[in-house]
C-alpha cells in the first residue's frame, strides 16, 4: 500500500542488510550513493548506515563497489593531455607534516607529473593548503585548463580540488564528523581513495601515519587502513603502495603555516632537519618507481638545486612570490626544559594542539588560520637539555592564546637522566607494490 | 578551540562511547533525550545513536535510566483524583487483536479503573482507536478532567494519548521507523513503557505477542522484550507483568474495524469466539491481581452482562451510540478452500496484510481508514473444510482492492489430508510479577 516511487531500493532495506551483517548489493551501493548525493537518501538514514558500517564492517569487493560508486557520483579528472607519467601522493595527516611541498617539485624534477590536489586542516593537524598561502599572493585555485599546462610546463600544481570530485563523499564526511562515525577504516579508507583515485593519477603513494599525533594510533589499525586502501587504489587500476611511518613527535623543527614553508625551502635548497629530507626522499622514490622512474637520486636533486627550480616555478605559476619575506608572528615565547637530561619524548599531539591553539590551525571549516603562528622546536627526542635551557618556541599573533598553548604542551614531554633511548624507524613499514 | 556552549555534553561523545560498547551516564542520557527533544542534538546524531543501540545494547540500568528520561520529556498523568485501584494493559499489536474492547469494560466492572491511552495502527496491525471510531458518533479524545471523571462514574476510558506524554518517544520513533532501527529491544521496551508509565497507572499487564503476525516471531525475542519491558515497570514502581500469546492466527473470527467491534460486543454479550474470551479472561485476571482485586471471576461478569453495561457507560460518555447500527462494507467476496482437509495453518500476518489492503489500515500516519473493510475467518486452524466451501470472506468499499488481497493471502494458509494437528497454547507464558 505505500505510494509508488521512481526509486529502485529503499533506503530502510539498506540500513536493514547491513544492520544484520549482510553485504550490500553492488546495486544497491550504486543507488544508496547516488541517491544520498541527491537528497533522496536522508542524513538520518546515512548516518544510520554509517554507524552500522563502522560496527559491522565491509567485505573487499563490497568496499570498492562503495568507492566505485563514490568515483562516480563527481567527475574523474582527465590527465590524458599530460605527457609525463602522473604520480601522487596522500598523507593522512600529521604535525608538522609539511612533506608535500618539497616532495612535488623534488619528483616534478625527475620527470614525473604531480597532480597535487590538497585540503585545509582542521584540527590539530596543519593543511597543506593553509601553508601555501601563507606566500604572498600565493592562490590555491586553478582552472581546469591550467591544472594541465602547469603539470606539462612546471610538472607539479599543488592546489584547491573543486567541488565535483566525489560529492558524495563531501557530505559524507560531514555527516560522519558530526555522528560519531569517522572512525570507520572502511569510510576513511573510501573516502580517502575515491577523491585520490577521482584525480586520476596514473600512481598513489600513501603515507599513514602512525601515533599519538595522527589518526592511527597503533601499527596495526594504520596496517590494516593502509592495506584497505592499497587494495582499493589496484582495483580501480592505480598503482598503489603505502607507507607507514612515525607520528607519534612532530616531523622537523615546525609545526606552523609560514614556518613549515620556511622549514620546506630549507629541504629544498639542499638543508632541512635529518627526518624531513629522509621521509620526502623514501616518498620520492615510491612516487618515481609508481611513475616507471627509476635509477635516479632524489638526493641528487635537493642538492643541486633542480627541485627548488620547480618550486620556484611552481610558486610563481599560482601567483605567488617565492622571494617574498615570509609572515612572522607578533609574539614569541619559550618554553625552557625543566630539568636536565635526555628529551625521551616530545609528544606529536601535545605540539599539534599547541600550534593548533596558537593560530595555525582551526576549529571550524569557517574559521581563518594565521600564517606566522605555530611551534618551533629547539630539541627533538634524543637531544641532551640542561634545565632552563629553551626547548620549545611557541609562536602567536595574539597573547592570549600562549596560555592554553602551554596548558596543551603539560605533560607532553619527558626529560630523563641516563635513559636508555632508542629513537624508532621514520619508515616503519611498506605495504603493497 | 571549539565555540562554548551551554550544553554540557556533546552529542559526539555520547555516540562513540555507545559505538565503543561503554555505558551511558545518566547524566549524559537524561542530557541526549532533553536536547533531542529541544532539537539540539541533530536526528542524524540520533539515528547513530539509535543504531549504536540496536547493535551493541544497553545495561538494564542504562535502559531504565533511558525511558525515565522520556517519560521526563513530557507530562506524566496525575490519577491522584481516581478513587478505584488504576490498572492498565498495553499489546505489542497484533492480527484480529480487539481484546482491549472487552477487557477494559470488564476489568472495570470488576471494580477497577483503566485508563487506557491507545494508538491508531500502521501496517498490517489494526488499532484500537481505528476500531472504536467506527461506531458512530464515538470520540477518541477525552479532556484531562473528563478523562479522571469517567474513569470515577464509568471506570473505564480508551481513548487517544494527549501529545505531552513521553514527546521524546514520539520524535524518537518517527525516526527509527525511517532508519531501520525499530528492531532493537531497548529501543521497543523503552518507547512503550515510557508511554505506559506516563500514563499513570499503578498496575500494567502487557501482552506480548509471538509469531508470524506479530513483531517478535520466536518465543526467544518475545520473552526478552517482556523481561526487559517488566524490569522497566518495575525500576518505575509500575507492578508490571507480562503474557506471552500466540499471534501465528489471527485472534477470533475478524480483523477490521466494525468487524471486530462487533465481535467483541459478542463477547461482551457472554459469546464470542473462544480465543477471543480466553485471552481476555486471562489477561482480566492479571489486570485485577495487579490491582489488588481477586476472587472474582471475570467469566461471571462477561456471562450476566455486568461488562456490557460499563462498555455501553463507557461508548455513551464518549458520545457514541451503543445501539446504532455499525458500517458495513460495500463490497464482499469469498475465498474458498481449494482441497479437502484440515485447515492447518492461517497465517496471521497474510490475514493482516489482506485487512490492511481491502481499507481497514494505512500505510502512512495521514491514511483514512475504511470501517467496514476486513476480512472475517469462516474457518481456524483444526477445522475441516470442503474443497470449494468458503474459508475466508473479504470486505472493502473498493473492489479493485481484492486482487492485491488475496495475493496476500496466496500461500498463507495450509490444507493437509489427515494431518496430525495439535493447536499450542494462546497464552504461552507469563514473565514476572
Amino acid at each position: 500500500m505505500s505510494a509508488p516511487s521512481a526509486e529502485p531500493f529503499d533506503a530502510v532495506g539498506v540500513i536493514r542488510t547491513k544492520r544484520d551483517r549482510g553485504r550490500i548489493s553492488d546495486a544497491e551501493i550504486d543507488w544508496v550513493i547516488d541517491a544520498y548525493t541527491r537528497g533522496v537518501v536522508a542524513e538520518e538514514q546515512m548516518a544510520a548506515l554509517a554507524m552500522a558500517i563502522l560496527l559491522n564492517g565491509m567485505a573487499a569487493d563490497e568496499l570498492a563497489r562503495w568507492t566505485q560508486a563514490m568515483i562516480a557520483s563527481g567527475e574523474r579528472l582527465d590527465l590524458s593531455a599530460v605527457r609525463r607519467p602522473t604520480t601522487d601522493k596522500h598523507s593522512t595527516g600529521g604535525v608538522g607534516d609539511k612533506i608535500t611541498l618539497p616532495l612535488a617539485p623534488l619528483v616534478a624534477a625527475l620527470g614525473a607529473a604531480v597532480p597535487q590536489l590538497s585540503g585545509r586542516g582542521l584540527g590539530h593537524t596543519g593543511g597543506t593548503l593553509d601553508k601555501l598561502e601563507s606566500i604572498p599572493g600565493w592562490r590555491a585555485k586553478v582552472s581546469n585548463a591550467d591544472f594541465i599546462s602547469q603539470l606539462n610546463s612546471v610538472g607539479a600544481v599543488i592546489c584547491a580540488a573543486g567541488d565535483g570530485l566525489a560529492p558524495a563523499d563531501k557530505k559524507l564526511y560531514a555527516l560522519r564528523d558530526v555522528t560519531g562515525t569517522v572512525e570507520a577504516i572502511p569510510l576513511i579508507a573510501s573516502s580517502i581513495m575515491s577523491k585520490k583515485i577521482a584525480e586520476g593519477a596514473a600512481a598513489l603513494v600513501l603515507d599513514v601515519k602512525v601515533g599519538t599525533g595522527a589518526f592511527m594510533k597503533t601499527r596495526d589499525d594504520a596496517r590494516a587502513l593502509a592495506q584497505t586502501m592499497v587494495a582499493l587504489g589496484t582495483a580501480a587500476g592505480t598503482a598503489t603502495v603505502a607507507l607507514l611511518t612515525d607520528m607519534s613527535t612532530p616531523l622537523g623543527l615546525t609545526a606552523g603555516n609560514a614556518l613549515e614553508v620556511r622549514e620546506s625551502m630549507e629541504v629544498l635548497a639542499g638543508g632541512g632537519p635529518p627526518d624531513v629530507v629522509a621521509l620526502t626522499v623514501a616518498l620520492a622514490v615510491e612516487m618515481l618507481a609508481g611513475a616507471g622512474i627509476t635509477g635516479v637520486d632524489p638526493a641528487d636533486a635537493l642538492a643541486d638545486g633542480r627541485a627548488m627550480d620547480v618550486w620556484r616555478a611552481m610558486i610563481t605559476a599560482q601567483g605567488g612570490d617565492p622571494d617574498a619575506a615570509l609572515p612572522t608572528a607578533a609574539e614569541k615565547q619559550v618554553l625552557s626544559a625543566p630539568s636536565s637530561g635526555m628529551l625521551t619524548r616530545l609528544d606529536a599531539y601535545a605540539v599539534g594542539v599547541a600550534a593548533w591553539r596558537l593560530g595555525a590551525g582551526r576549529a571550524r571549516k569557517e574559521d581563518p588560520v594565521s600564517a606566522g603562528a605555530g611551534v618551533v622546536l629547539l630539541a627533538k627526542p634524543g637531544d641532551q637539555v640542561r634545565a632552563g635551557q629553551p626547548m620549545l618556541e611557541l609562536h602567536t599573533d595574539e597573547p592570549a592564546r600562549f596560555e592554553r598553548a602551554l596548558q596543551a604542551l603539560d605533560g607532553g614531554f619527558d626529560i630523563c637522566d641516563g635513559a636508555d633511548f632508542t629513537a624508532g624507524p621514520l619508515v616503519i613499514e611498506r605495504v603493497g607494490g
